[in-house]
């Protein structure tokens, strides 16, 4: 007999056959004498419809207003997963964040969760119910209602593990779990029975978009192991989890494709202090999130200068033009590119810290496939490379084939 | 200054222009000073597509999901409206059922209210803030959710007008208050400026449909004197209050017509006793509502038998017809004959307990128009006949004329 926490996402709850499903799953632990935790996101759409009223009535609505709103969204998936349970004949009862003891700070629309009393949890879980509970929203010590923003089912699952010392945290989504590469790139592909939280952070930060990386870094602060799996499947999904040491035997555990960045490349940047400080400053201000940034002399003659690259997100690039225009006069460079044709390739793995040789093996690769780099970054456990969009996928397949087989 | 509560009703809240209008009268009250706390019910529509959602899943669902189902509907108005309250720039924050301190019985879907502890509410009164309370839920000592049944939020304005000690109830409708008739039968029926519990109670269990009797009972044991009006002008409502002398003077202060009820009699039913306690026990036990009852003797030959007559709603026949035939054997009545084409015509004042002559008058009127009257029963302030239901609404204009003019 295990605890077990399982979350459903919007998508697996999206309609009334959809919950019937997901309360079949519960069901069979149940069965098998588990005892069951729940977290339900709001069915598919519904939060959707939600902004969308309040966006009607107010552009910019106030964001504890916007909580109590949104909190129904939830509230409502937990009676009918609930009802569903009952129809199988199987003790359930539904909980809101706040009824689940679910505390957070004050900080509406993106509250941290500051303590969880799980006390209704365990008596309900003691006399053989199911407990389901609503996801991403939770209560202030003033009994204010908040929702913890993107990704919040997740962290409420991976939080209610740790509070209840789950012995699972099962995350049901779309996907049969974490894969090496994106199978629809790379058909060779293997999901991985396994990954460290930090492998994780770096492919979920990278556009693997599995999950949210709070809800790792959560997982990781508190050492709760879970499952990423399929709720359309038994398969067993991908063990996410503190590194252990023969994980470092595998050089690299997985490689990601974000083809969602543009690069920026002011040309002939005066080479005085305070200049860089200055651009992402004012980038920052207008809430550009800036992801790689690469600095080079300049090649041209006269003063000393640089060349500066950064890397953004698609959408962003217009107003960072603008941004990056608006100081010319202050900066003075030269001039200011653009590139929105571009993938930027990474690879991941513990392993990278005891194996020599994985840069060098990665540009040969791209090398003998034609594929000239643009940029260069690298963290402990990750590298990443900017080239040609045209040629990104075909890239991809051969770094899989090079270093995953 | 004044501390007013206002409640608004689904059809009121149906869409955010609605909303928004209600705001717009609110914000009215509160420029003028006023201390204001709005309830509202959910947005029209809103509650029947998730009893339709939940009866996908289950035929029965369990009251305490229903509950915290139906509870959604609400707290997405009051979020909204507090955000219109906002677009206008009025300071206001929405509080569910839980958070206005309205605690109830553990009776799920018809809860009853236990206690008020209106604290939090008098604190953002006092800083200035619009209230705005969901109708039709509260919170059990226990922390559960729970709704308040049928007319659960007219319930929600007035319990809370008297924990407030409010200086005035509004109830906004769909009309103007309530009427001596009917206006689409008697054209020349008038608004009344005023009508005690006991007339309105009377009125609403007679088919008038303004408010549930259950709130007007609330209101009287309270004395909590509200006005019924109209949220789509500012004219002036009715006012229900406690009756005072002055009342009196007026004979009838409205009459109201009931078409939806049938008859059924059963002929020359043996004359023992407990025989009539057979039958009402036996619909009862169907769930069947019967509302007048009247016996006579019965004009056939042979041992003593009476006829007995009753009135249900007319959905119900069926089932009643068949209740009736089950106890054939053991009754022995000669045979059960029903009516639907009938309506169920009443007076109602208070001013009938101090004034003779106001039964005679009624079927004099009734004589004069051809109109033959099948049953009668009375009350203290109360006469009401069942007639053909094809001379029904012309019976009613001639009473109307008799007595109000």
């Amino acid at each position: 007999m295990a605890l077990i926490v399982q979350k459903f996402g919007g998508t697996s709850v999206a309609n009334p056959d959809r919950i019937k499903n997901v309360a079949a799953r519960v069901a069979k632990y149940r069965a098998n004498g588990d005892q069951v935790v729940v977290v339900v996101s709001a069915m598919s759409g519904v939060t959707d419809n939600l902004i969308k009223l309040a966006k009607e009535i107010m552009p910019l609505p106030s964001e504890r207003e916007m909580d109590m709103l949104l909190a129904t969204g939830e509230q409502t998936t937990i009676a009918l997963t609930a009802m569903a349970l009952h129809a199988l004949g199987v003790a359930a009862v539904s909980l809101t964040g706040a009824q689940a003891g679910i505390v957070t700070d004050g900080v509406h629309t993106k509250a941290k969760i500051q303590n969880i009393t799980p006390k209704a949890i365990h008596e309900l879980l003691d006399a053989g119910t199911v407990v389901i509970v609503a996801g991403f929203q939770g209560q202030t010590p003033q009994g204010q209602i908040t929702t913890l923003g993107r990704g919040g089912s997740d962290l409420t699952a991976i939080a209610l593990a740790a509070a209840l010392k789950a012995d699972l945290c099962q995350i049901y989504t779309d996907v049969d779990g974490v894969y090496t590469a994106d199978p629809r790139i790379v058909p060779s592909a293997r999901k991985l029975p396994e990954i460290s939280y930090d492998e994780m952070l770096e492919l979920a930060s990278l556009g693997a978009k599995v999950m949210q990386s709070r809800s790792v870094e959560f997982a990781k602060k508190f050492g709760v192991v879970f499952e990423v799996r399929s709720s359309l499947n038994d398969n067993p999904g991908t063990i996410v989890k503190e590194e252990t040491k023969n994980m470092e035997d595998v050089v690299i555990r997985g490689i990601s494709l974000d083809k969602n960045q543009a690069k920026v490349t002011l040309v002939a940047v005066p080479d005085r202090p305070g200049i860089a400080a200055n651009i992402f400053k004012a980038l920052a201000d207008a809430a550009i999130n800036v992801d790689m940034i690469v600095q080079n002399v300049s090649h041209g003659s006269g003063a000393p200068a640089t060349d500066l690259s950064f890397t953004i997100d698609k959408p962003d690039l217009l107003k960072s033009r603008k941004v990056i225009e608006n100081l010319k006069h202050e900066i003075g460079y030269h001039e200011v590119n653009s590139d929105e044709k571009i993938g930027k390739l990474s690879i991941v793995g513990v392993g990278m810290r005891s194996h020599s040789g994985v840069a060098a093996k990665m540009f040969e690769t791209l090398a003998r496939e034609g594929v000239n780099i643009d940029m260069i970054s690298t963290s402990e456990i990750k590298l990443s490379v900017v080239i040609d969009l045209a040629k990104a996928e075909a890239a991809m397949k051969a770094v899989h084939r090079a270093f995953l087989g």
